[in-house]
């Protein structure tokens, strides 16, 4: 059975506890406050925290998440003009990568909602979940977790092509934002 | 009635041909070859063609583009490591616009497979045409036939966004190319 450390407690922790506990996987879920003195059980630890905690977080846990794979769900923008940041490592989940270098980092569920996370449903399809990472085995066991739990699972390569998952995860947030689409669906993919 | 002119005859040609046609619009077709002795007619002009010909067609057309509203569909990738390729200027739009600078350029469609524009759904959905833009009075022109047409239209902001837009062209290609989806469907977005 894979483990999985949720890291964090808001709504992206919580939709992220449904979609686990449905693919039938054991889910610890750690307070951010709580880091430095709680052992991570999990082989996949899920950051479901902002953007802005990422780094601070990989440096709190250290060695503890070698060898983890570690999964970025992170959107990066200026919430006050709700444009994007372009960052000089091309993404959050690049500059992940070279805080936790012996972790596994994928990048994945930036481009779902909440709501669709916990229903498993954007309107009657399947949620996709868009992967993108180095390491292939990583992916592997991620894939076959995240679909035990009903989602469709899509893999956009290297960790390089977190750069387009975060655009996407941003355009999706802004027609959110500008009140074109609610936050109980989104974008659906159809094979 | 809204008139368009379609430069260009391979697929996204037709497929445009037919969403326009469903709008009710009046459609001109121009081939490349034939637009130097061409009138243009429409007040939508669609440039149907790949992202190496946009300059040059700038170019050839020069001032008969001046007060037209025109549509970049283009992705830019490199086909044969399909990878993306960053432009200088942020977009292939961006670029567009910089060689037609009296033109009111829009970046649309090239998030939508040809099939789909043919068909005007995505699986059981409407399909969803998401455009960017500086010059709110062509968005509102051009969201107006292509609602005609039964499609969903979704306002990205500027034309700062069709980066975003290219990005997300970019990935429903890759899905595409490594068969993980196929040519008929690809990204919906449900409200």
């Amino acid at each position: 059975m894979t483990s999985i450390s949720i890291v964090g407690s808001g709504n992206m922790s919580q939709a992220l506890q449904a979609l686990f506990t449905r693919a039938g996987a054991t889910v610890q879920v750690v307070n951010h406050g709580d880091l430095a003195s709680t052992a991570i059980e999990g082989d996949i630890v899920v950051l479901a925290v902002p953007y802005t905690a990422l780094t601070e977080i990989a440096g709190t846990l250290g060695s503890k998440l070698d060898g983890k794979i570690v999964v970025d769900i992170t959107n990066v923008l200026d919430f006050s003009s709700f444009t994007p940041i372009k960052l000089p490592a091309g993404s959050a989940a690049a500059e992940l990568a070279a805080a936790a270098p012996n972790a596994k980092v994928l990048k994945a569920f930036n481009t779902n909602f909440a709501a669709t996370l916990t229903s498993g449903k954007v309107e009657s399809a399947p949620i996709s979940v868009l992967v993108a990472g180095d390491d292939a085995d990583a992916k592997k066991t991620f894939g076959e977790v995240v679909t035990a739990s009903g989602a469709a699972v899509y893999d956009l390569g290297g960790l390089d092509r977190a750069a387009e998952l975060e655009s996407l995860g941003y355009t999706q947030l802004l027609l959110a934002g500008t009140n074109q689409i609610g936050w109980t669906n989104g974008f659906a993919l159809f094979k």
